[in-house]
């Protein structure tokens, strides 16, 4: 069984706009056990919209538009796929009333060209849409002695997304044979991607059963394992092994086995230690702030931070000595040092964290160039922690590993 | 002329990456008078790559293939679009040589499987990529009597953008009749879409020669106008005509007229008039500061902020009395003038900027709903300002409308 999933509208093919409804229902699908092997983007011209459909009828065994289900002379979803199916669409009474009431209920005159929503393709299933006006369709057809299963929904996330997972995933469970898939997300902290993938590759190709996808991003690598068997004991079983080998090469570099964020697995540890933090920022400008506030209810244990630019707000703040700033740098390990304690004494927080460095693009020296930064960590019940770093990239790259260091220094000193 | 744009890659049909380089590529076709029809996206599998290209073939006058070029059993674009086409391929013996002598540099062996790098469409001009081993292919050959542009492309947007711009727009241009286009981007602050479309769409529609694209974001309406004329001139003055009608209508709420951000354009001002800023943040955790930092050389005029998370922090680093927080709420205006004023004289910016709020999921109560927040901006030359406002959405949603008041507040006192 293979999916084509087919984006409609003409706003798809600018530069400014992209499908994202494909990689939630590929997720969903893939759950079921069934692969995508085509995605297309059409714009809304019959003669296009037609030869997709027909192209797609031939190859794939389930196949979903999206889109072009609207009121408007634009939308021709419907008459396009009933005519690469060969089929009639019947206008139905129901739904017509039902579009005349929506009208009516504002005190609007329905235009006319509004009642083709209503057009249902033969044989199809109406599915109401709660969230907007088109209703999504539901087809067990044929195209040339083939089965086909035909899906038409709405183009907008917020539609798209509920309507799939609570009207289209029971119907697909019915006729699809059942499947037994286990997932897995690994994430790792703070290794580069060819150093993680030198080390992981002769493990993971010794579990060929399993899929394995790596994605890497700033301070970040990840691993999503999926196996697919007979039963779903077996399933979980496989994907457990590769997770466990890999736990067991990573170590602790390995924050989160079942996919959560940096910040999510902190703020865990913050509050199962019963921890209050604050920080002293300079390069990474409130990035640390944001990120750890980003997790709701994190006023429980985020008593609050400094964003420290110029050195007079590092000294009235902090308490970081002038001295000290002539002495070393303002991007230096004993700044960061002071700004992690400065930070602490002020607001009594049992943790502190201090960060100085250069994001760039411009400001870098010979001795300290663009990408140097320092973190450090203090705490009640540990020694001190400051690490100097070299990190590469952009401006928004350099803080971002910035900020994850922080946050896995932080996660390293708590479990 | 219409293009149509491939991309090939078994990981492409993930849930977790997505084709990107179509965005670029029709960004410059669209430069060149050329409109993208369609997109496809494919796995590594022969027959449905063959099928993929023999669809386009008969569709599409320039058809772009990305992916699937290198070295691997999985790279077969070059032969499934030689199949699709009836053409021969041929190894090129100069590009084997230049193979052998890359992994010779290296003091490695060539494995053979890697010589498929230098097969060549027959016909097909090959085009040197310096930033990786697969070359690019351009081919001006036919289809069924119709004349067709095959060009094949590497995957990886570092190699592919480069290439497309320095060896393919100049190929394109010499075969493309000349279009002549002008575009414009313009940014409003702090209205709802359906607002700036009601009293945009009466404009626009008057100037049907001008393609218009409205893209909203939290707190942000962009217009992306574009014409096609028989001179530069011409196109350039029907966007131009639509802008000014555009800007007079919304006046003052277009912060940008030539793409610029938000925080760009604050930190234009700020720097143009000699200010000096410094902001107390509550529900949006360093957000604000994090946007004002994100600007290379804004420690010329970002002094520092506070994330106030905790009440005892508002009054420790600006100030803000108990009592007032006792009587009034930490969510409120007075303690949102008293942040804004407390970072001024803290810090002794020109301008202090206080912000605070409920961003929710949880905090909320009747009186103070999730999504309430109070944003306050006070300077030396003018009065204090203070708004409530109630935005919608889910926590980042509510954090972001908010620094996007913060910022829209400083400009509108610096214009």
């Amino acid at each position: 069984m293979i999916a084509e999933i087919i984006a409609i509208g003409s706003e798809l093919l600018t530069p400014f706009r992209q499908d994202t409804n494909s990689l939630f229902l590929t997720a969903r699908l893939n759950e079921l056990g069934v692969n995508v092997a085509f995605k297309d983007v059409v714009g809304d011209t019959r003669e296009h919209l037609v030869s997709v459909a027909r192209t797609a009828l031939t190859r794939s065994d389930i196949l979903i538009f999206m889109g072009g289900l609207g009121p408007t002379e634009d939308d021709l979803t419907r008459e396009c796929v009933a005519e690469a199916l060969g089929l009639k669409l019947r206008r139905d009474p129901d739904l017509v009333a039902e579009l005349y009431a929506r009208f009516a209920a504002r005190r609007i005159t329905m235009p006319e060209n509004n009642a083709q929503q209503a057009d249902v393709l033969d044989g199809a299933e109406v599915i109401r849409n709660p969230r907007g006006s088109a209703p999504a369709q539901w087809l067990e057809g044929t195209h040339d002695g083939l089965a086909r299963i035909i899906i038409l929904l709405p183009g907008p996330p917020w539609e798209l997304e509920p309507l799939f997972k609570d009207e289209f995933i029971p119907r697909l469970q019915k006729v699809l044979p059942k499947a037994h898939i286990a997932a897995r997300v690994l994430k790792i902290a703070m290794l580069g991607e060819s150093v993680v993938d030198a080390k992981a590759a002769p493990i993971y190709k010794q579990y060929p059963d399993v899929q394995t996808t790596i994605l890497a991003g700033a301070g970040e690598v990840q691993f999503h394992l999926k196996a697919t068997a007979d039963d779903q004991e077996d399933a979980e079983d496989r994907v457990e092994r590769l997770a466990m080998a890999l736990e067991e090469c990573f170590q602790d570099a390995v924050f989160s086995s079942h996919g959560e964020t940096l910040e999510e697995i902190v703020a865990l540890y913050l509050q199962m230690r019963g921890h209050t933090i604050a920080v002293a920022e300079s390069c990474t400008g409130g990035l640390l702030a944001q990120r750890l506030t980003a997790v709701s209810g994190s006023s429980r244990y985020f008593l609050g931070g400094a964003v420290v630019y110029s050195n007079d707000l590092k000294t009235l703040f902090c308490g970081v000595p002038p001295l000290m700033i002539a002495e070393h740098g303002a991007v230096s390990a004993q700044v960061a040092r002071a700004l992690a304690e400065g930070i602490q004494y002020e607001t009594g927080s049992s943790i502190g964290v201090g960060i100085t460095g250069i994001a760039g693009p411009t400001g870098g020296t010979e001795e300290k160039p663009v990408g140097l930064v320092y973190v450090a960590v203090v705490g009640k019940a540990w020694e001190p922690e400051v690490v100097e770093r070299k990190f590469m990239g952009d401006r928004e790259r350099i803080r971002h590993w910035a900020s994850q260091q922080a946050l896995d220094m932080i996660r390293r000193k708590l479990i």
